[in-house]
This record gives C-alpha cells, structure tokens and sequence, in this order.
C-alpha cells in the first residue's frame, strides 16, 4: 500500500462474548487485536443481564479506554467495535456499537462490520413511518426494523428484520441476556466463532481468538443467525442460500497474517500469491524489495519462486505519530519519506523488484518509488499482487472516498509513467484466484470486474459518491 | 448555598437565533451568560437553511467550545445548550441539542429546559409504537413525537406533539430553516424573547440577551410557541390557560442577578427578601454576613433593613478548579475551608448574622458554620432566605439526588443542634411570597408546602427517585 | 482593577516548612491560599533531611500537582513558591523553587518574593568567575553567592551571600536538612512566622496559616534571618538597619483580605482606605458601586462614611476560563463585558459612584465604564483607592511591562474625558498614608511619587525596561 | 530484543545544523530520523547568532514539538538531542540541550551522546570551587569546564575543556553564532558530517542525512574536534591518538539499518552477522524466524547462508501505545503476547529456529518462546546474534538498571532451561567480530569480556549501579 492515508479503508471489527466474568476486558483485548479493521473509533457495551451500558471515544481502542475498565459495566455479556469513520466532530455520533432503550424497557446494542446496499430504501420507510436518525450507520436501521417488528418471539424479531437487509453485514447483537451473530447469505465479511472456558466468543478475526487465548471452533456461516444465551447456542439459517462471495481483498490486504478466514491461512495464502505473481510475471531483478508491511508475505512468496534475493530494503519509522504536521512546503514529501526510508547500500546499482498490494493513487506512489532512484535503485520493477481496482465496493470497503481510483481511468503504462518506474505489472485475476485456499468461485472479485454479487441500483451509486 | 457539589442543580439553560450572520457564535456567547444554568455539558446546532450540524461536548462552554467556530456550521440560524448531567461515561449521550433525521430528509434539533411529569408513560408508548431511545432525555421523546406527528402542517405537527407533554419545559427548536420556541402553560421555567440587529433570540434569561448587546422586547408568555423564519415571527397560544407557576427558586438561588424574569429584577427581588428577612426574625448582632455569592443580595436588603452593618467576611476563593482533589483525611474539611475563609479581624468576638440561601445536607454546612466559630466569632445566628425545603421538585430541580433534604425528616432545633450555631431561623413562606415583585399567586412553591401545580403520580414519583 | 489581564503583577508567593510529617501536602495548600500571589507557576522542594526533590510546573497549584503528591518526596521539610512569569516556553526555566547539587554532595533550594537591584552587577561578577546562568531569576544568583561563599559556617555563608544583595526579598531557603526564612532589612515585602503542631511555617501571608489551621506566630522582621532545624529556631539580624519601607500596594490591591501583614489587617485598612476616600472626595451620588473583587471592601468602607447604599452593582462571571478566545472583532469589547455584567435596574437612571482600586491602561477602563452608561447609569464617578501610579516599581510589582501607566503622562482631566466619566478622582497619597494602620513613615510610595528607599541607577532602570 | 521495555538503552542521538534559514525545522526532521537512540525527551536549541532559545520536553519528537515550529527560534543555527532518561518529574531538568548564560552575555549549549567515566571527580572538583549543578547530566559539566576556562581563546577553551574528560562522548555544542562538534578519542558513538545547499550539518547517524535530503561527507573522527562558522569548517584533532573502540553494539542493536557508521553499513553488517551465526550453530530446523525488528537482518542473513526458509512467523501489532496498561492479572503475560502474535500456519508442527540480538531478562523471555510453543512449534531453537552481556558498559548504554543481566550470574544451559527452548547458542566473540566490516581491533567489546578500553575505577562503577 503506497500511503496509509492513501488506504482502502476497511469499515470494521466486530467482537462478542457471552459467558465469561471479565467480558468487557476480553473484549477490549479483542479490540485491541482487530484494530487494523477501524483505527478511528471504538466502543464496548458491556452487561450483567439486567443492564447494558456503553463506552465509546474516538481513537484508537487503547487512547480510548487507556486500560480503565472502571468506565465498563461489570458482566459476563459484552460486545464491541472497532470502525474507520468521516472525519469531523459530528463523526462521534457514528460510533458504534448502538445500544438503545426499546419496548418493554428492553435494551438492544449491535456492532456491524459490512455495508448495506438497500439502506436509503429501508431509512426512507422507516423515516415514513415516524422513525427517527441519530447516525448515518447501516446498523441503526436494524435496529429500528427490530423495535418495529410485531413478530412475537425475539428470535423472529431478529430473523424478520434481517430479511429485510441486502448487502454485506457480520452483526454482533446484544439483546438482554442474549449474543446474537448474523453474516449475510453471501459471506462477504468474515466472522467466525470461538471458545474460552465456558465462554463462547464471535469475532471478526481469528486473530482476536488467538490474543485472548480462545479456541477456535468454526467460522459464523455465510446466512447463519448464531443466539448465545445462559442455555448455551442454537443456530439459525433461515435465509435463502446465495452463491457464496468472500471478499477478496481480504486476503489481499486487510486481514492479520495471522489469522484464518474463509477457510484458508492469510499469511500463507499472501505467499502462494507471491508465488503466482513470481510465475506470471518474471522479472529481471537483482532482489526482491516488500512495501512494508502489507506486501511482505507476497514478496517472500515471489522470491522463494523466482529464486531471487528477499531484502527488507525499506525501514519502516515506526514513530510516525497522530500529531504529525507536514514541516513546510520546501522540504517536500517529507512525510513519505519519513515513513519508509530505503537503505542505500542494498539499493546502489541494482535492478530492484518491488512488491506492493495496491496503487490506489499516483501521488504518493511515486514519491515513494522516486525515493528508491535516489537512493541509488538501477532500475525499479513494481510488482502488485492483485489486479487494478476499477470499480467500487458496495459491500464495505472504502476504496476511495471521491472515486479516484487510478486504474479507473488511466492506462496501465500511463501509471508507469507517472510513478516513473521502469516496469509496472498487476497480478492477473487468474493468477489471484489460483493463489486462493478454497474454491475460486467463492469469492467476490467486483472491484476488479464489476462482476457485482448484489447489483447496486444508479440510486444507491450515487448515495455512494456523494457521502 | 452551603457547598457546591452540594448545590441544588438547575436542568439547563437555552439559547435560539434566527436571522444573524454569527448565529453560531452569539449562541457560545449566549451559553457562556446561561453557563450557571448547566455546568456539566454544552452544546451547539448550527444551520443554514439546508443543513444542520451538532457540537457537543461534557464541561463548560469555554471547555467544550475553546472559542474554536470551525466546529461549528456558519449559518443564520443556531440553538444552544447547557445542562447538569450525571456522572459517569454514559453521560455523554444526554448532550443537548438533540439532532436527528427524519421523514422527507428533514433535520430536527431541540434544546429543553425542564422536567416532563409523563415522560414515562409517553416513552413506553413510543415504544410500544416501535421507537427506540439512545437517551434517557425528555427531550428524546419530543423528537418522536414530532416524527410520528400525522399531521400535515408543520406547526400542527408542532402544536399537537407538545399538548401530549405534561410537566415543565421551555423549548427552542431548530427545524429546517426555522426556529421554534414554546413554554409550559403553566410557566415553570423562564424564557424570553429578544432582538440584535434583524435577528431574534429565544433565552432562559436576559442576561444572554445583554451579553450580546441584543435588546430584550418580551417574555415568551406561558403557554405560548412562537415559530420565527424568514418572514417573521409568528405566535400561537394554543393550549389551555393553566394557573401560572413560576418556580419561586429562580429568585432565591438559580437565576443571575443582573436577569429580568417572570417580570422582575432577580437583584431587587433578593434585596426584597432580605427585608423580608430582618422584618420577620431580626437577629440581636453585630454584623449581617452573607455567604457568597448567591446570598449577597438578601444579606444586603438584610442589613439595609435591621440597620446592621453589611460585611463581606467570607473572602470566596476564585481558584478551586476541578482538577482538585481533597489531599489527606488528617486535613479535615479542607474543601470546605478552601472555598471560603472569614477573616478573623471582622469575627473576632463579634455576634454575626450569616445570611443563606438554603440548607441541603448538613455536613459541610456544619464544617462551614464551624470555621466562623474559629475564626473568633462569638455567636453565630444562621437566617436561611426561604422556608425549609422538604419535598421534591419534579419540575426541573434537582434537589438531591437521594431525597436527603435535610428538612424533611429533621426539626429546625434538631438541624440547629447539628449545625451548631446559636440559632437557626427559616423565612416564612408568606415573607417570602411578600418580597415577589409580582403576584404572589402565579408561584409554584411546591417544594416548601408540597401544593404541586401537576399532581406527580406515585409512579413517576418513584422513578424520580431511582434515577 | 479594571482589567485582569491588565493588573499590576506581584512577583511570588512563598511557603516554607520544617518539623512535620506531611510538610509537601501543607505546602501544597499554602500555596493554594498564596495563589493570588502568582498564577502562572508553582514549584515545591520537599526534603527528608538527607535527600531534596522538586516538582514543577506551568500554570495553577491545582494543575501543576492536581492533588497528586505521589509526585513529591515524603518528608518533614518542604518549602513552595508561585509566580508570575513571562510568557512563552522558556518562561519554565523561570519556574521556582530553584533547587542545586553544591559542594560536598549538598542540596540547597530558595524560593524568593521580590526584586534586587544589583542583579544585573552581580551577576556579571559571578559569570566573570566562570558561573553559568540557566534562569533569569534573582534567586539563582544567591544561589551562586552561597556556592562559592568561603565562609565555613553555613550560617555564615548565608549571612554573607545575602549581604550583598541589594533589593527586595523574602526568602525561603531548604539547605539539607535546614529551613531557613531571610526578609530584606527594607521589609519590602511580606513575611510571617506561624506553628501547627510541632512544625515551624514561614509564609508571605497569614491566609495560608489560616487555610491549614496553624497558628501565626509573629512576622519575620525586616532584616531577619531565621534558621530552623532539628535544635529548633534560631534567629540573627545581621544587617544594617533601614528604614521600613512597607509595599503600600500590598495593601491596596495584593494581599489577600483575610490576611494581617505590616502589622495590620488588609481587609479593614482596605475599608478604612474607603472611609478616607469618601471624606476627601464626597460624591453626590445614589449609590456606591465596587469594581469586583478588589475594591469591594474600599467601596463598603465609602459607603459606610459616606452613608451612600452600597450595591454590588456588577456581577462577575466566575467561568471565564484560561482556554476563552475573542470570538470576532465584529463582537467588540465582548472579553471587558463577560467578565462584570452591570445589573440594569440598579444603574437605570442613577447617579453611580464607582470605586476602583487603579488605573493602569486606559483601554479596558474606558469599555468598562461604557457599559455602566449603557446599563442606564445618569453619571458615573470614578474614584480611585489611590493616587496616580506615576513611576515604575523596583521591588516585585510589575506595574506595566512597557512602561505604559497611563498616569504617568496624562493629566487627571485627560484620563476623565478618555475613560468617558463624569467625573475622575484619586485619593491623596495624605489619605491613604493615614488610612494605614501602622505609621505612614513605615511605607514604600515610590510608585506614586518616586520616592526610592533603593535608589536604581541608569541601568538597571534601562535593563528593567527593556525586559 | 525480547522486550521493548526490557531492551538496552542508548543514551542519545545529537543532530547540529550551521548556516541553514530552516535550521530548526532541518533539526526537528533530524531527530525524527534519530528518535530511535532516545525515545523519553526531545529538545531543540534554535539560534539566529545574537539570540538563542531552546524548547524541550519529554516524549517522542513529535510530542515535544507536534510540528509546531512558532516555540522555535528562526535562525541560521541550531542543535538538537533525543535522550532516555530515567522516570519520574525529575526527570525533567535532565532534558538536552543544556543551554546557559555565561561570562560576557554569551549563551552556550551543548548536546552529548556518551558517558563519562571521571564526572564524579570533575563534578566533586566543580563544587568545591563553587559550581552549581541543577542536572545529573555529564553535559552540564562540560558547559561548567568552558565557563571557567581561562584560556583567551574561545577554542582553545573549547579545547581545553575537553581535554579534561574521560570517557565515551559525541558532543555538538552551539556557542554565539559557532557550531562545534567533537568525538572522543576512542571514537565510542559514531559521529558523521553532511551538508545540505551551503549548510554543515552534524549528526549521530546518516539515516538523519538521508531523511532530509542532505549529502554525508565524512564520519567526524575519533578526536576530532570540529568548528562552524561564517567563514566554513575548520578541524582540529589536539588530542593524543587512543586505540579505536567502536561500540560493537550500535551494529548489533542500536543504529538504524540504513545508517552507515564506523565506516560500513548497519544492516549489511547485521546480515553479516546472520551469516557468521549460520556458519557457527547450524541448527536442525525447518525454518528460521526473527524476533522482529531489530532481528530481521540477522535472521535474513542466517536463512541466506543455511539455506532454511526465511519466515516473519511474528506479526508486530503496531498499535501499542503509551497509554497501555495491563488488564488483569489474570489475562497472563497479555503484555508480551499482544506485541507479536505467532503465525499458527508457519510454526505448526515445525522445527523454528528463531534468531533475536540478545536476552536481558529472562521473564519475558520466557513468556514469548511459550507463546512459539503454543503456536504449535515442535521444537524451538533460540540463536542470538552476539555473545552473552556479561559486564556492564560505562560508555552510554544503560543494559540493565539494577545489573540483573541474565548471563552475568547463569550458565547457558541454565538459562535455556528457564527460557524452555530446546536449544540456545550464542554466536561467539569471534564471530562476531568477523562480521564486521571494518578491522575487528577498532572495536570496544567490554561488554562480553569486561575489555575496557578506559579503566573504570571502583568508585565510578559504584555510583553507576546506584543510580
């Protein structure tokens, strides 16, 4: 990735946990693993059965809760959310989880990871009917569908109003007494379930599972309703099955090495992708050069096929803090530069091959491959590891706020021209697909191909763009 | 008032322009004159005519705002908050003004300043109905009644929510490009109505108004709503006549002096009481002591009227901050002692009237009382400015949080003894109504003789005192 | 005062104790009570006889230790300071108490209220001989002078190094396991003795004796050096005498009014200030109006003389916080007026005589007096509780940073007719000599008629000015 | 390095610019670059050749000055240090660079990286002439040696000064309108000289050259001193020639990979190093895995020459923050496991190798090699890229506060059973020093076999583990 402002932007982390005297802590940890999933706000609700209270702040989960979990409910019921959001104050009214007050004096919260492509519809109704909005989140109007459902049983409730949602959606659900997980028919977000002593645990990752110390026990079906309570779980699939459609760019990007989604390891699977991209596209080099630290399993993978040399050649400054202030104008790129900087003495004279995970936009890029000439690089060969992104994501991923993706609109060579690097080449969406751990065709690959698993409506596009 | 931490706490104060350049910031300016009516939280919607934008923030205006306007939307139109809240995270989300969307896109903001007697039983109907709450504000439930209103016009919409509210309340809304105010038949709260330049200002009290330099033209009349938009103001006094009931404690402690309110002078009318007090139990002293600085003015009209000198012999210190913490238990009551030291010179073997405004718990009034002993004195004689407060108040005041009115269970010889001062003597709800500068009939002295305007019931009674 | 921002600034507050087990927390609130001696840092030395630690820091006491005394060293020996200080970053090398390592392995800290005059000869003698300066402070060069003292007494050392100083000063000094209290033989400033338990205090005021419960003992003479230890206390007067030369603004605007110093109490010779000002400049006015909080006790004693009401006609806002900024330029004097809002029905059609304790810069004075006109006031008259500060002080009060007192080149009428007032008096230096409660010979009045005890030479005087 | 607050400290990074209208800004950039040798406290002394100012404080770089260049002077001149220091308020007044005021109105400020190993004499002997010290910092007695010099000349003082130490020291200074630097006759800490446009620059390591763009010269040698002006550089070297004795640790740990000191590369040295290891322990494993990042050129260097495949089998979470505090005692060792997380995938059921620079204490130690365990490593084997630390260094690297290191008191064999790995070599001083790129005699060993180059007396070590 060229930029760390210049990411995709993932929506979210999700964490839950039922049984268990220190919830809300297990759950802060949970958080603290998912992180990567939303850098920008936190929040935990945490029960005892009775009561649920809620703590959010934005920031990071640690500047949030600064390990006092005096501001937290005791309980053995919790769940939390880790989630990227719009710049700006009135960003704090987006942060999630959502817990309100509803019939019968009830208490309802949810977390959600994904988006929803049939929410203005859903939102306009709801507003119809007498409803009112706080937030702009997808999962305020499931909880509005909830309150509003006249079905009898609260397992219906959940059931009935889910139905009702089209799009990308991995909820966590605190009602009561009760954890409730649900993930779309067509998987697109992960989510998987685990274990501590008697607990039971949902998390986005299995990452979170493995800092706590859980086991792991299986991942949350594509179309499951998973409800957890003193009598233990009991598992739902009401919905109607759809062709499965895992998000890709998980793989590819958001997800930790460390964890294992969709069936298959993610640093290992970052590596036979590196292996793919060393077979499809040979390059001449004299080592292989990560843009850490995304792409550094891709590169391993590319240099154990291609047999070349595998040099951390880019030290990545690991103080690059929140209040950093680009200095002045003259010292240009400084905050590029600052962030990675190349050891000269690998690059002097060599014809480097360089592994990234994507080029969402030019500018940084090539300030960061100009850094590589300067630094002494022959020739520099930028390898990516997936396909040009041309088109957006409906399903929760924020590509690019204003639709600038480069590949959108310019040529492959016009972008090697403008990073200025000798060769530019993308893994084919062939080469990707062969790297995956499981069957090819579950994936979800529309940002490459518009090949769309849920078609967006012109209306909810243009919703898109604008926001 | 014996302590601060120990005061009666006031629910808030409000703020509303229509019609100014610098709507936003007169709003800071007007919250910044209304900061006594709310210190815990304060808040700003701002809009234009097409969009609205919230601030919010827990602590006082300069804290929440540090006069940064770039949080705040530029616009022509604002309404303003500031509040007592609980303590406590959670606390965050009871913020006022409440913003929300609701039906055809629209955006709808209130700011409220008092205590609905049914908010339970209108909150559980909206439940019921399917509205979910994220606050435990009375505010909230306005908001859904507005949204669910199937009424076609506006102000109808507007009218017929607020006539299903019993209790007390002086709003401001904000709604499109229009502001809204209204307030209680009865009139519990003050409000007024204001001009600077070509814009009008909706406020708790005048104090805001002369602040800004605007020019105060009314009061807004008990029972009335006033909508104000681009073609003016327009009024409405559609809800039933009811008896007025001006909550008497706005003259002995919550309103500013330099306020006009309910038609009088907040200043004289304490001056008034003081009289009041030396006609009623003229003490045999040396010198008539106020305990600053809410008790200044009746200290003054006491010593005016007995003939006693006046002395300012409690010097109020103007640093304890928040961040104060009590440094051991062996420095006993040094919060106490910090807040306001006698100065021995005017004590020393003197016969002193300490003039207050009223005793809610007694410990720290004891402390208090104490120091003046040790200061010198040789007899003390305390003369509190109204009658013994010994019921609650479900209009707005938060007397105590736990109903520990001191008054309620104990004799004055018994809080005399407890005190330990020479004497004790409370004005008589007659002297008291005598000092109003306006009929004595249109007061709600509910609090001292438990003649409540609205009867509470025993449920709302109870949930009061759970809270 | 007319402005905060605008007063004449007191150099230092100090504290000092030796003999109690919690001698830092005692500190602590001594300078709680000495706050208004300085508010721009605080400082505290505590030692345990063997080993000295200081912690310091920028703004309030309660912000710099905010209750926390985890942060100073446990021990029986401690000694504080508070100052003004210039502002900007460097100012925290300014912050006092001045803590050493000195030969053989010693500590020795001071804290220091006043002003030398030979600062500047001293320590160009001292950098001559190879000392280096961290601070601009006075205290570091006694400091130096102690250092490189060859006595071999430390009695001795101390007596001789501050032989040489020429100027104001009120030490305090912890030298291992010693505290010792030093006041210039002109008796500038304030310095007092007291007892609380077995523990000797030095403090520049009563009120903080007062704030701890201790017991005050007697001042520390002018010439005095007082050494306390472990044997107990020991005093010498070493020096030359001088004649008294009391700071008379001590008086009149610094010292607290609870607290006795010079011999007297502050707040009744404040009243008898008053008496004196209402006999030598009779005002045909309807009432007498304090500028709040320092001339209140002036403006009784007016009253009281004069038999004129007295009216605390203005109300001070007690929120205005460090973080408040000017909102616009359009908003004109908004920072003047949110400070004293004038009560309206008190002014409306009064003739108001208004008292005030100094003049200093005319700005604020003419927008305070303004608004009185505009809350309907018929006349004001200003009477000033002193004469014309005329020339600069030498000894701890920063009058004016530029040299900027409007008195010093503008005649009373000029001064009336910029202000905007009726009419413009000071009192005679006569009176306020006569007001005094010890002989008016034992006073400094060098400000109002340049009257130096100490005369400055050129340089000084030009160094004074131009820092 | 097993624990990030378990690690070895560095003293300091020095950085100096002359004849620069960005100097300070260049400086800020600089030590950015450097915030690896101290992370605790930043200071910048800025100077335009009449006038200089510094600012200071404790954190990061980016905390200290949050890019906030107005606290800085503007001129053509300035110096800057990053430190570790010990905790706690005191902390403070160790802050470098230590600026003063000295004989003849000139400011003087020095920045140093190293230590002493005669400051107690030279402090003892300061005192008894009458110095001051207000820091423990060795750099204060440098600037108290200049100020008492009696030599004319201002190098000469300079010269003359320096003379007088013993021990490890990189100094700049900054005096007048001079930029001076100078490196001890040993050459312990690298010292380099670069320029950018017309602008000498000074700096610990080129990795600060190369983030702001500026051109390296030269190493500053060992003896050398070096002095800026206006009229260019000009160098003297006026000590007597010692044996070089490089601090074999900056290859090993400290320096940034990408800097260049001692005449060769940092990270092609540590691959070296990675090599020797291989050549020496070859270990039966199925894979090799560095403890990230200080290992990861030495691990990349050992898969190179062994032939086992290279793995990043421990994913850094990047998000640990200072405010971070341990949850419970029952979530066990969270601390270290949240740090790095072990791929499951890659250490299932596989022989690791895993390659670290050293082990301080054993506890977390062992925690992490759990964590591998736990991950399913079949076997562990531990290698560690230099040999045992064993004594402790008096030369400005602080390896264990209370001299716990691990090896000094425990056989090999008896470690590896508290770290509970199957095997644990250590590569030998030999090979070690075959690794590097310049003449194995150049370099200071001490810490593995107590060679000192400069003989420590009792007394210093004394004071040393006192501290």
């Amino acid at each position: 990735m060229m930029m760390e402002n210049d990411r995709p932007k993932e929506a979210c982390g999700v964490f839950g946990i039922y049984g268990h005297q220190s919830a809300a802590e297990l759950t802060y940890l949970g958080l603290y693993a998912l992180q990567h999933r939303g850098e920008e706000s936190a929040g935990i609700v945490a029960a005892n059965g009775k009561k649920a209270k809620s703590y959010l702040g934005m920031g990071l989960v640690a500047d949030v809760f600064g390990g006092r979990f005096d501001k937290l409910l005791p309980g053995h019921l919790s769940i939390g959310h880790v989630r990227y959001s719009t710049t700006g104050s009135s960003a704090a009214r987006n942060i999630q989880p959502f817990l309100v007050d509803y019939a019968g004096g009830g208490q309802l919260a949810v977390a959600h990871n994904g988006n929803l492509v049939n929410s203005t519809q859903l939102r306009n109704h709801l507003e119809s009917l007498g409803s009112v909005f706080q937030s702009t989140m997808d999962s305020e109007i499931i909880i509005h569908l909830i309150a509003r459902s006249r079905k009898k049983d609260f397992a219906e409730k959940i059931v009935h109003s889910i139905s009702q949602l089209k799009g990308a959606y991995s909820f966590v659900f605190l009602a009561g007494d009760m954890l409730i997980a649900a993930r779309d028919p067509y998987g697109f977000r992960p989510l998987c379930l685990g274990k501590i002593d008697n607990a039971h645990i949902i998390a986005s990752e299995t990452c979170a599972l493995d800092l706590i110390g859980a086991e792991y026990l299986r991942d949350v079906e594509p179309g499951e309703v998973i409800f957890i309570d003193k009598n233990g779980l009991h598992s739902l699939t009401p919905f109607p099955k759809k062709k499965h459609s895992f998000c890709i760019f998980e793989y590819i990007y958001f997800a930790r090495p460390d964890s294992n989604i969709f069936g298959g390891n993610v640093c290992l699977t970052r590596k036979m992708i590196g292996r793919k991209m060393a077979l499809e596209m040979a390059a001449d080099g004299d080592l292989v050069v990560p843009v850490p630290d995304a792409a550094n399993y891709a590169a391993l993978g590319f240099a154990e096929e291609s047999g070349l040399p595998f040099e951390m050649g880019m030290v990545r400054n690991h103080y690059i803090g929140r209040t950093f202030i680009q200095p002045t104008q003259s010292i240009r790129d400084f905050q590029v530069r600052v962030k990675l900087s190349p050891i000269k003495s690998l690059f002097r004279g060599k014809k480097v091959v360089v592994i990234d995970d994507s080029i969402v936009r030019g500018t940084t890029g090539r300030t960061r491959m100009n850094t590589l000439r300067r630094a002494g690089a022959r020739e520099v060969h930028l390898r990516i590891s997936c396909p040009p992104h041309r088109f957006p994501c409906y399903y929760g991923i924020d590509f690019q706020a204003k639709g600038e993706l480069i590949a959108s609109s310019r040529e492959i060579e016009e972008i090697r021209q403008h990073l200025g690097v000798d060769s530019l080449e993308y893994l084919s969406l062939d080469g990707l697909l062969q790297a995956m751990p499981v069957d090819s065709k579950e994936f979800c690959t529309a940002c490459f191909n518009a090949d769309y698993p849920l078609k967006p409506n012109e209306e909810i596009a243009k919703h898109r763009l604008e926001e």
